[in-house]
């Protein structure tokens, strides 16, 4: 189904009964609204307005929409910041983080925790049970502008209770942290500063430590406003919309107290400023697509996050807010639309219904104009609306290949690259885009789920493996490929008593006996299988273990130049010993899903494949048309056997 | 006319007399002293001592020389900065700005002005009606090192009753701002704070009146220098010189309280490092002779700013404030003269006398060098003051091309660029360098300036088209061409209610419908009259009005690959839908000049022409012999018709 | 000799006799203890603890160990840090540095200097005459972390006091600084301000007296500690352990109090991330095997430095801290130790015993690795101990060349330019690398540092050339040759009255009328001796005194593009009016050593050679094998005469 972001604050009100024709004209089911209106909300302090909200509700009501509401939170107003200063965010160099546009409040504040509960409360109470309310949103974009992590004094108060509770005692902290080191040690929790500001870098178990916290800050405040609009809402979906390539909580922790996951995907944004890993000639080539993997990336993401999903705001149009903002190219709202759907969306909504011709997104196209005309993705919403009437989805099924995303990995690795160019999101694409160009479909698993049922199961880097997470992989049947460095951080960011890879060496005994990053130029030749592969980045030195546990052992499957073993094998069991490039990855990866049974496609630069129950979508990220191998008997169902540029095509069996 | 600028307090008395007399023998005329002696002059609070400057001007007088003198405001010395720390001006990211160097004040600051008033009139009062002062220079290019704009309380002080006197009532303020957006309502003025330091970016409707404001401030802070030199120095003018490359504020504005502008010319300084769209090569060709069109470019914006106009820093060797800082090439120091003479200034003036071999501009060259001999620059300006002996310069002649010069466009685009590539002074610079390819003198005019009796107007983009501009381009018989992006917003930086162009698209019945922002290797094909041109950097989608009002028809005279208009005509007024490079522009420009029956002329790189009255001045910035096409009939009056390198050459006719 | 760094507080005391003894077996002699262990020492204040400490010295000592025990000043406790926020310093930015890492503390701190005391002297008063106790290291690496210069409170306070201790009155600053340039001038000591963040560029001359203070801060830090060592600790030495790179404090000025100079060899670190002057390609040919000459340049520099000198720590595998990091080649360990002691190092000290797996150096490598077995670098380590009994290392003999270095002149280029591409470390090198590339051995003198016995003395470049230095240069024998700028400024930092080069006018009659600094791809040529030389970055236009004193002439022996001359010489004097490339100075230099009698050798790439006494070493830092001339009749006593990929030979004779 389709939805549309709508703002009926912006407008005037004699305006809102037409739009919300046009809206089911259109083709839309929901409407997400509110989630920036406090200020329309309550105007002054403790003087709720919620008579326009009434009216747009009933309006839209009318016309058969449901509605999503979201709470106003990321936004408090002036008078509310003025009146408790300490609700404001720090930045990393000491900074206070103004009034001015949003997300100016911190999760660690107690002041903001009440102003919410009071905010939230009353919206529940007026709408929990108002029949045209199908859903809430939680606040909005978690995490957006760096508005995890704050560095102000109510931070640093939080922190301390949050180290006590998972201490208990300050010499516990001491040892994991390894506080003697440069005399750091603390007599009581009490002394303990943000990891900000040091002289130097500061301990990165402190910082992963603060990173954590910073995480669960956000879980905190996000149940919250979930127990309220539970209490007051019943029966309604409570959501959130994630805001991609932001990592710097959990979001599979956040969401565990959602049914719905949604996320915010603007592919050309992504692709022109946030995606890393890409040349600028692929930033160029996919300028008006989008990377064919970075929507889907995401999809993938939050269907792991949250059975339920949503994409709860695509791109309609030109963006405002990257470095460069081209048009996409005719077709792509479509074309996005129905990737998200054969990822299994529940919904795909639009943001937003018309560009607001003021203030910070008035560069932000919508599906209509600022002159109350259609633009180009008003057209393409409609198509694909229309499409769907014909089109009936199934159940969206279990991939047959795993990757196990980690964002602990991400802050860890942030914390201690050891090398300029370490980065978990680009290794982490390694893999996926070699999957994706394989034409595989793939589900992301948190470490420590259920990894039953696959036959293929990558792990791009998961420096600290619990003990949970350690039983997975060791019960996993499926064919395992662990990226470098898993497995080579204990819980408190120190190195393993027996070397990396920790616990994992029960599974595969090896030892790492050293590492070292690398800079760019320079570079060592993996060989495989007659094939050599230059690699940079990343390199660790192997031994096997003299003494494995329970008589495995672990073979090296390729080299590098110097003899040593690149990759390591044990049994179903492999161990990258360096960063890998897509291209090895595609090659060996194509292989062991080969060997396991999975049928792979070698597909050409910007085609891309994906299954949802009995259908297959193929989709054209280029301006050429591409040829398909739609199997004997398949039957197409939208599109033709050479994909038109940019264009999509479904067949069935 | 030359002159020099000179610091008697730098050098010991008795060394004065001869300075006197060795400018005289140099062909000087004005002597610039005094913008920067407050210490001296009020060496304690309270104590004036005057003596010295007496002795000063009377020493100089008595060689026929005469003043400038300018107010010390740029320099407040430690024990007011001390006094009254409040006049110190905030840096964008909340720090004070010291004392230690220049211009550590923020024109916001009450306690400055009243600071100000007290030393100017002591200073009017004191010299006023001295003789030997022929005029008066205002503090001391205004903006420089990012002055313009200050971030302090006494900053947000003003500002608010600047946004009070402008809006009147805060409702007018939050719906011309669209304050509805993102909760950012104020309920009163007290609750608007600067726009720096938010989460993210602020409103840029909210930047625009800071940087509006921030302008006005400058202004009037010159007017009230003005006022008190006017009251006590009758028939003196009255001059500020300008910065080269500031456009934080309106000098059009300042200037309109000023009898002449000047500005500060450092053409190597600027094409090192100031001066933009300039590729490496470029900088590199230039580096010893400046880019040909930096200085022209300054001295066309400063005739337009105000008739009466000099260069009153003019550089004399190498500076000291550039990232690198070579020599001028031999005969460069007289060819920047004549330039700025053909140009139609009224003095030249030298800065320095001496190189002086203390503080921060130690290493900045002088007409003279430390160890008193003569420098290069000497001779050189020597050289010109004999040649202007034996020509008489005519007044200067209205240009037949004029190009409109919009400082808000600068601040507008520098808020919203909506691509990292778009920079009004480029877009500006692309236009101005065309015409100068093409021999062409240009006037510029401030938007809503007569463009009466031009034959070719230029308006690189003006985003905000206001009534008495509109008026003007309405009335305009000359061709007209518009440049991308051109009456895009309202006055409160909101998107015309009927898309752009705004009121524009009376005149030019089209409609910008889309736009997008390019990344650098992006780039699209405009093709005009069989030729093809490739751009970067914007796109617009435009559509004709299909209701056009008065019956006028817009057709596209240039297309894109897809086939849509890139350049659009209606009568005699262009519209360009795109990012217009030089080359596009030499072409096209040179076109529209010859249709309306100017001459143009296809120089080679590094040739220059310009006229003065009956005088055309040719100037040579490369190291080779240039050939000219001088008339039949024309009289050499300087140089010759192969110019030297580095040379010039003049003629009658 | 060999030692250790080693830290038995990171370890279970159970384990550290058998350190201890494997220590010995690896043919260790030193080990370093203590110097960041404050928390241990006093956990909480006033409450010493000395018992784990005395036990550890007592448990190496029985191995024969000698210890030097450094004061553990670098890391005061969080307590002490608590209970005296006035010991942090400021960075330039204003802002607080705060505790969580190392030298978290400002030099001008007077109640860290009683701390201080308090510490050592309970620390000396403990071991001073400890018979395990072979000597001291005071506090750590100083300005390591750019640590030397703060810019708080407590440092204003001092540096006005220093200024007055300098200047005796306030108009004697006045006039050295040149304050009546834009009005800096003061009134009275109190109200100068430290010259960070002022509006733009402060002072050159106050700047270069705060970065002469900050140095004097360390020196006056450093003599506090150790008087009270000596008063305690008779018939022990005194060291501090430099950090390379590190140039903001006068190292010959703070060695002054010390017995041994000893400086933190990281090759491979300083190769990746700090050596100025290096290409990319170089950056990764070296990548291994670290910079032939980055070490010794070091080695050189420290035994300028202080005769007796030590490596205190030097990098045995990868390291943490460096852009990218990685593993040195098989057999680096083993040759940086012996290039360290063919340059005369007493001892070679390792960084350090045991990679400890927590905290900021956990990936940092150590002799042996986390899990106690013995890494890389011990086996090399222990093979050097080996080879050191076979082998008899004569005294270090004098050098014939000499390299004049001064800290003075990297701190005034770097306030000072006057061109972006000007570094004073840049051009020491190119000095240095030209000298090595013809395989001779180098001195590095202070200025003002006896040149008594060499035949060539290079000056890179020494802008400020006090008397004392002056009549060293006066009275050199040998050939001598001066660098750009030399003797340019006067003490105060103003350009010398008579045009520079100042004093030095009277050696070579020069004068310096001109210079400038030129962008990259901007070059000039110089010829000499039929040979083409490209430089850039600077150019001086130089004049022959037409008056020399003492009738000297100077002549040109090469010249610019223009006939100027590029380097002028009087008698065995000369002067380089351009910034020389390495291979103008290897060229240059060759034929002048060549002429003052001293043997070159034109080494292929990455071969080196170093002569102690009669021995002489050749070092190979690449992959390849490299063939040597071994004279006649020279004994081999390590290695072949075709030296393997990163080997050693040694001969004798």
């Amino acid at each position: 189904m389709l939805g549309v972001c709508y703002y009926p604050e912006h407008w005037p009100r004699e305006r809102w009964a037409e739009d919300a024709r046009r809206m089911r004209e259109c083709g839309l089911t929901y409407v997400r609204i509110g989630e920036f209106a406090w200020s329309r909300l309550e105007p002054e302090p403790g003087l709720f307005d919620f008579e326009w909200l009434d009216i747009a509700l009933e309006t839209l009501g009318k016309e058969g929409l449901k509605i999503v509401l979201g709470t106003p939170t990321p936004t408090p107003p002036k008078w509310l910041v003025d009146k408790y200063p300490d609700i404001l965010a720090y930045d990393r160099e000491g900074r206070v983080r103004n009034f001015g546009s949003r997300r100016h409040y911190t999760f660690s504040s107690e002041t903001y925790r009440l102003e919410t509960r009071r905010m939230v409360t009353a919206l529940a109470q007026r709408y929990g049970q108002n029949p045209v309310v199908a859903g809430w949103q939680t606040d909005n974009e978690y995490g957006c502008h760096d508005t995890t992590r704050s560095y102000g004094p109510e931070d640093a108060k939080a922190f301390r209770a949050w180290l006590e509770v998972k201490y208990g005692h300050i010499q516990a902290l001491n040892a994991a942290w390894g506080n003697v080191f440069w005399s750091m040690e603390y007599r009581h929790f009490g002394e303990i500063d943000l990891p900000n500001l040091a002289v130097t870098e500061a301990n990165p178990s402190a910082w992963l430590d603060f990173y954590r916290f910073s995480s669960d800050q956000v879980a905190a405040y996000n149940q919250l406003q979930v127990e309220i609009l539970r209490a007051h809402s019943p029966g309604r979906f409570i959501a959130h919309n994630f805001m991609g390539f932001v990592t710097d909580f959990d979001h599979f922790k956040v969401a565990q107290d959602l049914d719905v996951s949604s996320w915010d995907s603007y592919p050309l944004g992504f692709t022109d400023s946030r995606m890393p890993g890409l040349s600028d000639t692929e930033r160029v080539f996919y300028a008006r697509s989008g990377h064919p993997d970075v929507s889907a990336f995401h999809h993938d993401l939050y269907r792991g996050v949250k059975a339920r999903w949503w994409v709860m705001e695509q791109q309609p149009g030109p963006v405002n807010w990257a470095y460069h903002n081209p048009s996409p190219a005719p077709g792509m709202v479509r074309l996005w639309t129905w990737e998200a759907l054969a990822h299994g969306a529940e919904v795909v909504s639009y943001f937003r219904w018309r560009q607001f011709p003021q203030a910070q997104e008035q560069m932000h196209a919508g599906l209509n104009r600022p002159d109350f005309r259609p633009d180009v993705g008003y057209s393409e919403a409609q198509q694909v609306a229309q499409e769907l009437q014909k089109i009936s989805l199934p159940d969206t099924s279990k991939a047959r290949v795993a990757l196990v995303y980690d964002y602990e990995a991400d802050w860890l690795y942030s914390i201690q690259p050891q090398g300029y160019s370490w980065d978990y999101t680009s290794l982490a694409l390694n893999f996926y885009r070699a999957l994706r160009s394989l034409g595989l479909d793939v589900d992301f698993v948190k470490p420590g789920g259920s990894l039953e049922g696959y036959a293929l199961v990558v792990v791009p880097s998961t420096p600290i493996v619990r003990d949970a997470t350690f039983e997975v992989f060791k019960s996993a049947m499926g064919t395992t490929v662990f990226g470098p460095r898993t497995d080579s951080k204990t819980e408190s960011l120190n190195i393993p008593a027996n070397l990396p890879p920790g616990k994992l060496g029960q599974l595969i005994p090896i030892k790492v006996a050293r590492v070292e990053s690398l800079r760019p130029g320079l570079s060592t030749t993996v060989t495989w299988e007659g094939g050599q592969y230059q690699t940079s980045v990343w390199r660790e030195w192997v031994e096997s273990d003299p003494q494995p546990l329970g008589g495995a052992v672990a073979t090296p499957t390729a080299t590098f130049e110097d003899g040593k073993g690149a990759v390591w094998q044990s049994e179903n069991r492999h161990y990258l010993a360096f960063w890998p490039t897509q291209e090895f990855l595609t090659n060996y990866l194509g292989k062991l899903a080969q060997a396991a049974g999975i049928q792979t496609h070698a597909l050409p630069e910007g085609l891309r494949l994906r299954r949802r129950g009995n259908l297959t979508f193929a989709f054209n990220y280029t301006a050429d048309p591409r040829p398909l191998n739609v199997p004997e008997g398949a039957k197409l169902v939208l599109g033709n056997r050479v994909v038109e540029p940019y264009g999509v095509a479904v067949w069935k069996g």
